[in-house]
């Protein structure tokens, strides 16, 4: 019976959604999860669901998965916090994606003209009206695009929902557990072993973020194409005097940052985060410190005076093209679900929802195939 | 015998100094220490000896006082390194006080002459010549005074070496030992309260920094007036790229801020440090951070890559003059030695010599009499 089940190498929210998925259809399930907090990125991220703030101009189908993920949220949402009784603190609040100089400015406007012709929903504001929908915004701001339709979860309470919803289920959740190989049987995948132990399964996915592609035993053909992106981030603690209730992203042009501010309901403004090819690295930096705290500053003065609660830096699993890999391999039962960069919160709805169906079915979805591992080959 | 003893309320600097004095003429001594790290001010410093630097405009005796205490420095390591086998990591580098604004500039003028004027070693450099000083120096950088009588301590290797040297001289240090109250007899101490335990003493020493006035069963009449300031501080890890050998301190005219970087010989270059009024808050700020490292970055830009090792706030025992509050009080028995503010690492040897010479002797020398608590009464 145990040849029957599904084994999840990572316990971020990719595996663990997928795992949560897979157990309430009935499907045995083993999620191993190595360590949650420790560079991983669904630890380290906003949870911010922005696909219309981020977009750039080389990505429309990325941006349509997007979309189509964070219109899968608010069922998703519902269905886990009825399953789980935990609140994932998702937020509608919107995104006011902030300008101050002249390059900001016309930045903005060639974002803001791209968003346009993708039908987006947006609206250019002048300074005035922008720190009228955010009283706590800067006199600086010249300008902005607010984009009411970008979302925000707690990404630390999703995780903490995700898995209860997968335990509540009937699935397995091993914490600490470092998956040491993929177990092959000619061109078909046995199982995982961890330490001395092998677990045999059906199938084994393969979300583990940055580390996906370092997953011993993995044939090297098969090796999805990913690598960390280093990002610190700033979780400051809000005061009755400072409590802004919008999401402002600012992408300073002199100093190539893009920073966001998330105000969460338990009270952390979550300022992010820098994006730095550094390899494994997970060191603070007084540059990249300096570059968050400088445009949180700029643009909502008010946070100097608030206390830091924590810093820290996680690793995105970054592919060669910034889209996730999703679906089947060349090896019997091998499934990938990884390199979602900067968007794991934001796709995790959708990648539940298709990897799990691909597991249950065998089917390919349409919307996933154009992410498979095949198109880097 | 146990009545012959010196009792000291605090284990910092100046606390563990005139102990390990006092223990090497053989006279009993125990030093209740709370907590070396929470806040005090001699784990948070960053173990400047930097009069020269430091010149301001009111007060030319606390300056002769600092200098005093700086000529005693060679002297007062050289025993304290011999008794203990600790090093202190003491270093001459010298200090370079550099401006980059026009207002910089006009500032660093008027301290210079001033500095002139108290017939103080230093020179005036431009800009070149101070990068030849130290090249690390940015190209911002227009001008600087270079004051090569400054020097620095490691001040937690000075912390240790003191009760290292205290318990060898046949001192008692007691860890994590809170004082509760001070136990009077009529008008004349008798001892100390810790918990339950009474300790009696001949004599009891007030050096708890910033919490002196606080200290329970002290008449209201006696209490020091000091009061915490609080200092942001940062420690970065230098590399073989980025490796600066000069103290540099900027007093940064546009934003009132004054922070110093000091390369110790462990590899750390210590960041400092706002001067707050914020009672005994040690929280980290957004404001606090953000000032330190973009006065850093702007005087010495290698600084950007560095890793962060620590943050945190320490608690300066500021007086109501910024000079310390040494000698006898009203009450018999009662000593203080506190109010250090910014310049307890540095006054640290005068202290414990003319501290530790009045317990002896009873004699109050001429040089610490103007800094007695009458002044203020």
């Amino acid at each position: 019976m145990d040849n029957d089940r599904v084994l999840i190498v990572g316990g971020g929210v990719i595996g663990l959604s997928i795992g949560w998925k897979l157990a309430r259809a009935g499907k045995g399930v083993v999620v191993f999860d190595r360590d949650r907090a420790g560079g991983a990125a669904s630890w380290a991220s906003a949870g911010m669901l922005s696909p219309l703030a981020e977009v750039r101009f080389e990505e429309e189908p990325l941006l349509r998965l997007g979309l189509k993920s964070l219109a899968m949220y608010p069922d998703f949402v519902a269905e886990l916090e009825a399953d789980t009784g935990q609140a994932v603190g998702y937020r509608k609040d919107g995104v006011l994606l902030v300008g101050v100089s002249q390059d900001d400015l016309a930045d903005l406007e060639f974002r803001y003209r791209f968003q346009k012709e993708l039908g987006l929903e947006v609206a250019w504001l002048n300074g005035a009206e922008a720190r009228a929908r955010e009283p706590h915004l800067g006199g600086q701001v010249s300008a902005a695009v607010w984009c009411p339709g970008d979302h925000q979860v707690d990404n630390r309470l999703l995780v903490a929902a995700l898995a209860t919803g997968l335990e509540k289920a009937g699935g397995t959740l091993k914490e600490g557990a470092s998956v040491d190989e993929l177990v092959m049987e000619g061109n078909r995948v046995r199982g995982v072993r961890v330490g001395e132990e092998v677990y045999e399964g059906e199938m084994v996915v393969l979300s583990a973020g940055c580390w996906s592609g370092r997953l011993p035993g993995l044939p090297d053909e098969i090796r999805p194409p990913v690598r960390p992106v280093k990002g610190q981030i700033i979780r400051l603690q809000m005061t009755d005097a400072v409590r802004p209730h919008t999401i402002v992203w600012y992408n300073r042009w002199a100093s190539s940052v893009s920073v966001y501010l998330a105000p969460k309901d338990g009270g952390h403004l979550v300022v992010g985060a820098t994006s730095e090819e550094m390899g494994f690295d997970t060191e603070l930096t007084a540059g990249g410190m300096f570059e968050l705290l400088r445009a949180a500053w700029e643009v909502l003065p008010g946070v100097y005076d608030l206390p830091i609660v924590e810093t820290l830096a996680g690793l995105r699993p970054g592919s060669r093209d910034d889209a996730p890999i999703l679906g089947t391999t060349a090896i019997d039962g091998l499934i990938m679900a990884t390199g979602h960069y900067r968007k794991g919160i934001l796709l995790t709805p959708m990648t539940a929802h298709y990897i799990s169906e691909l597991i249950l079915t065998g089917e390919v979805s349409e919307v996933i195939r154009p992410f498979g591992l095949e198109r880097f080959l």
